[in-house]
């Protein structure tokens, strides 16, 4: 059995890795998430893009643990803010975590901004450090457009205002079977299929 | 004499053109403002590019009076933002023209922005519609870094956190002559010279 950790502390990511690594049949990699190992310092995610970001958390949790680790990172482009919020999602509006005010602040910033150029995308790069081994990061991109309000209740963060492509509703209104199989993250994880492979 | 208008309302933007014509011994274009014509409707500024803010200003400008029309649209680029706050600077926290609330927001989304990753500039368009003439678009830029806070009582917007390349001090802290000589507005006005001087 091998340990694969998960730099994480997000019980919804464990649960979707280890849904993801079953559906391919890699049962010999057990999952495991920060709260399964030791303390060890958290540097705070200052890189200028999302693929920096997940490679050092990931390098960070496999030179303290000696465990291969996966780590992601992940936000919302939106195409008339030039790709922002980006790296600065999650602190958007200036307090990290305030979804309220993050989603607000979007909505007031493309008040002007006529429908057809409210494109975006939720971005999420998920990078694997071998220990002795490779890193390797790849990155998963869910397209659609910014609605003009908030709705639905699934999901956090930017989902109440992300309309999918194909889809008339936001991915806050999918279910979260609907939402693996499309998202980001999911994409991501699947990218890094073939090296989680190499490990089992 | 030949009329120029200039499509704005504000007095300082008037003085500094009639400023930069005079040092070009271009004493035959007077400068008028929109206060000095009959109104008309005034379009929000709602393009994805300076220069298209600032020539659909100017051909409004233009068209509603069979003048010459000089118009100009700005804001600062910061590097780290991809280039936002751009075309949204006056609306940037959501709420249009609001400094104190735009500045307080770039400063946070800037907290753990490191110092050598700290670039930026403003940018400003400037456009020259001459009716049954030629339409002209420039664009002036002035680099420079963002601080960590405010500092200067001159100018306004984004000038306290500007800190110009070459100088220890904000654009808030020059007088208004070093501005003149060195701003974003001030460069692109001066590139619009030779088409100005071809109207006198």
């Amino acid at each position: 059995m091998t340990r694969l950790l998960l730099a994480s502390r997000n019980a919804k990511k464990l649960a979707e890795l280890r849904r993801i690594l079953a559906a391919e049949g890699l049962d010999g990699i057990e999952v495991i998430g920060l709260d399964d190992v030791p303390e060890f310092p958290e540097a705070p995610e200052t890189e200028p893009t999302f693929e920096g970001n997940a490679l050092a958390k990931a390098r960070d949790a496999a030179a303290a643990t000696g465990l291969p680790s996966v780590a992601d990172d992940s936000g919302i482009a939106i195409d008339a803010l030039n790709g922002m919020p980006g790296v600065l999602s999650a602190r958007w509006s200036g307090v990290h975590g305030d979804d309220q005010a993050n989603v607000d602040l979007v909505l007031s910033q493309l008040g002007d901004v006529p429908d057809d150029r409210r494109g975006g995308g939720f971005v999420c790069a998920a990078a694997l450090v071998v220990p002795g081994g490779e890193s390797t990061v790849v990155r998963g991109e869910w397209r659609g457009t910014i609605a003009r309000g908030m709705t639905g209740t699934n999901g956090f963060g930017y989902d109440p205002i992300f309309v999918p492509e194909g889809h008339e509703v936001t991915s806050a209104q999918l279910s979260p079977e609907e939402k693996d199989a499309l998202s980001h993250r999911g994409r991501a994880l699947r990218l890094l299929l073939p090296n989680l492979r190499a490990l089992a």
